[in-house]
């Protein structure tokens, strides 16, 4: 079909543009008629222009535009005017002007869509994916994939200024060692074989630093087959980083200067310095290795109160190196029995005995196990909490790490009935580090690599690698924004030595190495330079960034949390000489 | 392991910073022991530095630098000083200084590599590709790959400048029409269900035209499991674009903005405005559909000159529509009878009944068919060739497209005997334009969409798709550079009425339609606007600007021409329990 094409977007209008004759292209948002006047807002990517037929300017035109309805697309020709006196539309960039039609073509028709094309309609959000190109019109999702793009240049441009390279890594990959949640391809040319797609390019990455690339970086799409939780997608986009000859602090800096440049252009927002917590501080005080440090609430370690105790359950906790945390709660020192007893219920549902509560009175502590407590104990307890009269006070006690975690939940809950994050909260990023290097399994009884096998101890505590593997510290990161782990990375082992201890204190033999690792561990030998990298959630520090609750918000096409895309009704079924091609059958 | 981090990189240091102490950090690339001194190249990606280990300067480094061998990553410490006169060494940037070293650091050891690391060596690719983290150190291979990562960031900032929209579509998508190519992923959560690898986001970026963002583009990868040509790869990189509201002629100008900036920064050429050609002129002056302008030479279709002929052959290939194609090989008129067999015999591999030739003497043509033509025709064939004496003259006949073909190929081997195309020949740069819409296969007696069935035909062409097909031509364009396509794109069909037509042509029925092409025709009910679009072959384009001639030169990890990784051994076999969790097994 013939048509002219704009001169001007919708978005470009102005007044100094009255008089001119001009082209537009887009599609019909809104109709109105008003007696003998019919009014379209007509609208692109670029904003909403308001258009007049009138009879007496173009009988033709006016006529042809009785035909128009939602989502029609359209070409008109016609001149800029003034908006007439008090129909100006100050919401509107080209609110003062309007566009008088003497020339209509209608480009295509349209059905009336499922759901009307803007935000805040109510719509299932399966509706919304089935049709998601009509979804995708809305204001909220072109907001929120144009941001994402502006994301894109912003990394791409901020690691290319410093050296980085962009190299492309294989997706059709060898399946890796955590393959259990390997996607697979059958291979056509061999049979029996597959590849599989990566859920990293980790050992790409580390390759390329033997390769003496020094700075890489990456945005590349990765692959997990897991059972898939709320925020989870099969495919998901990261920003993968490397850097050789450096530490830490190194890739502290590269990161920090990449956030500040995000915080700036997206939010408009400067940011302070990162603050850096341990693993065991964060946990201490925020029950969490990724806390939420937009709520102020911060845990208290209280075993330095009962290490004379005559309670018996703290006596016991503490012997059996368990803690004792407790968390105020201000100004709840009227929470009624009920609402005590269901937050007893919560904590119990993470896996706690139960839950310890005090009512801070002026000169009391009113609580079921203050009979067993000293007037010592209960005074230490109120200054180690800073607890003043009104509050009411949470105890939990027994094993480390799993207590510590469950007081995290409950701050967390206890900051959603405080309603604590307001939706204009500054944003809260941190760097949590020294995580432990191991991770102890109760079911198979043996300890795993908490981040991955390539992850290099600290080195002050290489020595315990054997001896106490719990007490080993990586020199590894994690960056969290508002509670989400939004990137993480480590320090490799770069030496043959460590990696073999290493893999000794995992239980891995050299024949399991060599099978598992070989071509990594092949390259090592060649004049590995000592390196680390980090690699960012690109989908979810979109969708904080968007200030959404799903990344499906922020991705153009996601897929169901059963991994199904109701658009095109993918994975479907195929051609049985297909796989007969491919060498397989279906069971 | 602790190491000093450098100060400066290995390309850095200048006269400038003589005096100064430095920590360097790279590998040993060559060393020299003169005498009791010790010279070795230090090389990271930004350069080469000289550092001197001298006993009198420090006994200790000097001692130590006595175990350096080739490709050990160290850290030294030192200072810079100039060279003693008469050793500098212009070739190198860093060349007028050295770092005198009074510590040094082993960070790691290297075995001895497989092939020495430097560019010419005789080294079997398949090795190149098992150790390619090494073959990756190569200069050659370091500057390949930063030139490709340069071009990334040319092509990306350039589309963002321009207002286009980077979007990432899915990578698991549903099995697509040309599904015999595509690679399949079984899906765990679905039963003999499958996911497929795109061979292209062609439906995605119409689907995002429907959304309305206008102008969109990608660098994104794409997979076709096809039996592979030397210069293929499985999976393959596309710069993908699309936009709404356009012609042709916005695409051209948009991607010749483009090349422009690449043909600066990356050749510092200035590239003069991009000719067009038709397919039908393209096919007649040079035989190919992707013509290779360095070479001059042109084909010259002479059915004019034998319009009358009484010569058999010639009017047997009129009266059957075919053609008669000329070509001047200037120069040539000394080719020997055993020359020309050679080259007769080259044509009839490629099809063609036989080769005739003509050797221009002064007043005469020398040729077995001389006998048959007249003196006008004759005459005639010198004029239309612009024959001159001393030069040989080629004619073909037979059926139009397949005779043209025959004659390009002719054309190329001339051209390569001739060593037309010189190392440093200008680049060329062209667009073919107006392909066929339709292909005719002769195996199936069918007709088949040339590009793809959302092509759009040329308006003025459309009456003719269901009387006379094969003169439709498509709104459908290549670019090409030096005899390679390097991007092939359309404007595409957005109105249901001629979609249907296009599909009747093709022997498409309703259903069939609906079933393969279902979403993206629905979504096309709902206000699709007129849109097109273009495909880059980034892997081929890098190729050529990088001065290469394989593809793999430019990909950090490619794959052999049988789809596999030597490197990491790729694909390979998975465990059992990886297949009944996806519920396949193999045949």
């Amino acid at each position: 079909m013939q048509f002219k094409t704009r001169t001007h977007t919708c978005g470009e209008l102005r007044t100094s543009d009255i008089g001119t004759k001009v082209t537009l292209n887009g599609w019909v948002d809104t109709r109105r008629d008003l007696g003998g006047l019919i009014f379209i807002d007509l609208r692109d990517r670029f904003g909403i222009t308001q258009i007049v037929f009138e009879p007496g300017y173009n009988l033709e035109a006016h006529s042809a535009a009785g035909n128009l309805r939602n989502e029609f697309v359209i070409s008109i020709e016609g001149k800029v005017r003034q908006r007439p006196e008090g129909t100006e539309n100050p919401a509107l960039e080209t609110g003062q002007v309007d566009v008088m039609v003497n020339k209509l073509v209608i480009l295509n028709e349209a059905k009336t869509p499922p759901f009307p094309i803007k935000d805040d309609v109510e719509t299932s959000e399966d509706t919304r994916l089935k049709y998601r190109y009509l979804d995708l019109r809305r204001p909220s999702m072109q907001k929120n994939i144009l941001m994402r793009h502006k994301m894109y240049q912003i990394v791409r441009r901020y690691f290319d200024k410093n050296n980085f390279v962009e190299i492309e890594t294989p997706v059709l990959m060898k399946s890796t060692p955590e393959g259990a949640r390997d996607y697979l391809v059958p291979s056509r040319l061999h049979k029996g074989k597959f590849y599989a797609l990566p859920q990293s390019p980790q050992q790409y990455k580390q390759l390329l630093m033997v390769s003496g690339f020094d700075r890489y970086f990456q945005i590349v799409k990765c692959f997990r087959d897991e059972d898939l939780r709320a925020d989870r997608q099969p495919e998901f986009t990261q920003i993968d980083v490397e850097m050789s000859f450096i530490d830490q602090n190194n890739i502290f800096e590269i990161v920090e200067g990449l956030m500040k440049i995000l915080f700036k252009e997206i939010w408009n927002k400067d940011l302070p310095n990162i603050p850096k917590f341990t693993f065991d501080e964060a946990m201490e005080k925020y029950g969490s290795d990724k806390p939420d440090l937009r709520v102020e609430m911060e845990m208290v370690t209280l075993n330095h109160v009962f290490e004379n105790t005559s309670f018996k359950v703290f006596n016991d906790s503490i012997k059996n190196n368990g803690i004792i945390t407790g968390l105020l709660a201000p100004g709840c020192g009227e929470y009624t029995r009920n609402q005590l007893d269901v937050l007893t219920d919560f904590v119990k549902k993470q896996g706690a005995g139960g839950l310890i509560w005090m009512r801070v009175k002026e000169n009391e502590l009113e609580a079921p196990i203050a009979k067993f407590l000293s007037d010592d104990e209960k005074s230490n307890i109120i200054s180690s909490l800073n607890a003043k009269p009104g509050d009411l006070l949470f105890i939990l006690t027994g094993p480390k790490l799993k207590t510590l975690n469950i007081m995290g939940q409950l701050r967390l809950e206890m900051a959603r009935r405080l309603d604590l994050i307001k939706s204009d909260a500054e944003p809260k990023l941190l760097w949590v580090t020294d995580f432990p290097l191991f991770e102890w399994d109760e079911q198979t009884k043996r300890f795993y690599a908490m981040h991955h096998p390539f992850t290099s101890p600290r080195l002050e505590d290489v020595d315990f690698m054997e001896s106490d593997p719990a007490r080993v510290k990586a020199r590894a990161y994690d960056l969290v924004l508002n509670g989400s782990e939004i990137a993480g990375g480590s320090i490799r082992i770069h030496n043959a030595d460590l990696q073999a201890k290493m893999f000794k204190a995992l239980g891995i033999s050299e024949e399991e190495a060599e099978h598992k690792f070989g071509f990594l561990m092949n390259a090592f030998k060649f004049g590995a330079p000592p390196h680390g990298g980090i690699a960012f959630g690109f989908d979810r520090m979109a969708m904080i960034f968007a200030g959404e609750k799903s990344i499906r918000e922020v991705i153009a096409f996601p897929k169901t949390a059963s991994a199904v895309s109701i658009m095109d009704d993918a994975p479907s079924t195929v051609d049985e000489n297909q796989l007969k091609e491919l060498h397989i059958k279906i069971r």
